[in-house]
């Protein structure tokens, strides 16, 4: 047994040296990513290899860049997970996945699943997040388990399908929201995944209004064509009354996650309203509760997505159909890494960044 | 037009001669209740006089008693709404309801209803509710409008049918839990609307728990086959999680109130849990949001109820096959109420007390 892993290990270090090197991304805590030179490894047998072609800057990795989940992140640490890209090798064991497939991988490891998680493996107790429990896309080659891939169709553009999966995110809380045609729903927080949201709502034939106070994001939203209103400035629940005949909204999502707007999204949806909690609350929140009960509301917790709205998204995207190009506020080289999650927090009201891990 | 309304008042006041006394109750404001011979009025034309039999004393009226809803209730007036009763007359219009027939009342007066409603009548937003918004049943004879009325089978017990009422708001309660066999729910307090829906909760064949701190009903609870944790005693945590091989609860009925029981509902639920909202929280309370987001809990607002919940409990209530009779804690007079609400006020960990009208 002992010689047996030698040796195998023995042909992996052979194999690495004739794979060559690679530009990797390491987060290194206290606000720093280097940029190194690795050997390209060989995918295991169960996994395939990928050359990523872009990979976006998802909220929470700015979060791991402001040292807030340094416990859980295994410094250091190529962090990324929304991303593309096409499938460079296959492991020995890998079938239905071919060299040249354009690729976008579903970061989760439910491979921890136990009964009690009934069924739901997104969100199993044992779930590890591939990209932050263990390396992730911010590099030019990444090794990942077979079972997480997600082929896209020949025709789709990699720079677009670097936003499946923040996309898939929407379509996941879209379709836990349960909302349809002549309903009316409220995005409150017009950011990136808001925006999504808002996007996909759309695609239900349900009419949509997104709540933001940031005057970037407020232009942009109306470029998209919504009806944005600033809180601000308007008094938001008498605009939803007035949209919808003192209806008030048929679901709320509530994206901001501040007290504010957990204070309005219990106002602004009507009777059996739908409240879907898309925002991660850091601490707990003042609720009234009551309102719950008088009008019967109900709060949907969604998190990360299922395999079919991986595929949603996927269909979306290729379609091209929805204004996703607006969605791309800057696409910069891999290598400027450190320069990018500076300058979000310089621009924190811009969209989606990708970083360019081809050149 | 003038002339026709005296016309058709004079003609009321001979009615009324002819009808006789009775005797009504009268909340008083300042904790009071007056007893008092009234005229028997003669029904309008789209209503129903019933000859009322057993009144039940809801949480609600003994709030209205503590004078807590005095800016709602126009004193003085005659409360209850908890009531079974046989049709003593019948308005001109009035088809389908006979004089003799068994019934209950369904005190929601949805007439206000409005689209924004969204169908919804049971909770439209000028809702009225029979005995607290307008007379109620706390009296020998009561007039309701005839939309209000549910028929009981013949064989019906009446004591038990002043159960309904209660019995309906956990038959909706349970049915918008969406609880189903082989499930398990965890009841958070067992006080009479509590141990209701446990009750109700097990013949959809789940498993129910009872939480509770109350010794005097930890012991009826008990009594009444249920399984019983005491939060103060033992780690409510770790015993759902014990009694259910990790999985949690699928669903849990809020109906305690109380800070303890919010902060404790969302550590109960397990993997996409159901929480249902059926305690009145007159205040906000501070909820763990997180937590929703992280395992997609839901929650679900309840009140009162719709009519096919009605029908269920008419249903259950007749067949007997539940231990409906320990739920019924004394039966007094009707003259007695005023000592029967400075018991309640003594002695809080009963359960229902009904006012026995036909003395």
């Amino acid at each position: 047994m002992t010689l047996s892993i030698l040796f195998s290990q023995d042909k992996i270090a052979v194999s690495v040296t004739k794979e060559g090197l690679m530009k990797t991304t390491l987060y290194q805590g206290n606000h720093t990513f280097t940029v190194e030179n690795k050997e390209k490894l060989p995918p295991k047998s169960d996994e395939v290899r990928i050359k990523v072609a872009y990979c976006g800057v998802c909220g929470t990795d700015v979060h791991i860049y402001h040292g807030v989940m340094d416990k859980r992140v295994n410094i250091p640490l190529t962090i990324g997970h929304e991303m593309s890209g096409i499938v460079d090798a296959i492991g020995a064991q890998v079938s239905h996945i071919h060299v040249g497939d354009k690729v976008v991988v579903r970061p989760l490891d439910s491979r921890g699943e136990k009964p009690s998680d009934k069924g739901f493996s997104h969100i199993c107790e044992d779930l590890k997040f591939i990209g932050i429990d263990s390396p992730g896309a911010m590099q030019q080659y990444w090794n990942v388990p077979a079972f997480t891939i997600h082929k896209l169709p020949e025709e789709t553009d990699l720079r677009l399908a670097a936003l499946v999966e923040p996309l898939a995110v929407a379509c996941h809380d879209v379709r836990l929201s349960r909302l349809k045609k002549s309903e009316m729903a409220v995005v409150l927080g017009g950011g990136p995944i808001g925006m999504l949201v808002a996007m996909v709502a759309r695609t239900t034939g349900a009419s949509v209004i997104i709540s933001e106070v940031n005057q970037t994001r407020i232009k942009l939203a109306r470029e998209l064509g919504f009806t944005v209103v600033d809180p601000g400035v308007e008094n938001l629940i008498d605009f939803v009354r007035s949209q919808t005949d003192g209806h008030l909204a048929d679901v709320v999502f509530e994206v901001a996650g501040v007290q504010s707007t957990v204070d309005i999204m219990v106002d602004i949806a009507g009777i059996r309203g739908r409240i879907v909690m898309v925002a991660i609350h850091g601490q707990p929140k003042s609720v009234d509760l009551f309102k719950f009960f008088w009008k019967e509301l109900q709060l949907i917790g969604v998190r990360v997505y299922e395999k079919e709205d991986y595929e949603t998204a996927i269909q979306l995207i290729t379609e091209n159909r929805l204004p996703f190009d607006k969605m791309i506020t800057a696409v910069k080289p891999l290598d400027h890494v450190q320069q990018v999650f500076e300058n979000i927090d310089k621009h924190p009201d811009g969209m989606k960044i990708l970083l360019d891990c081809q050149v």
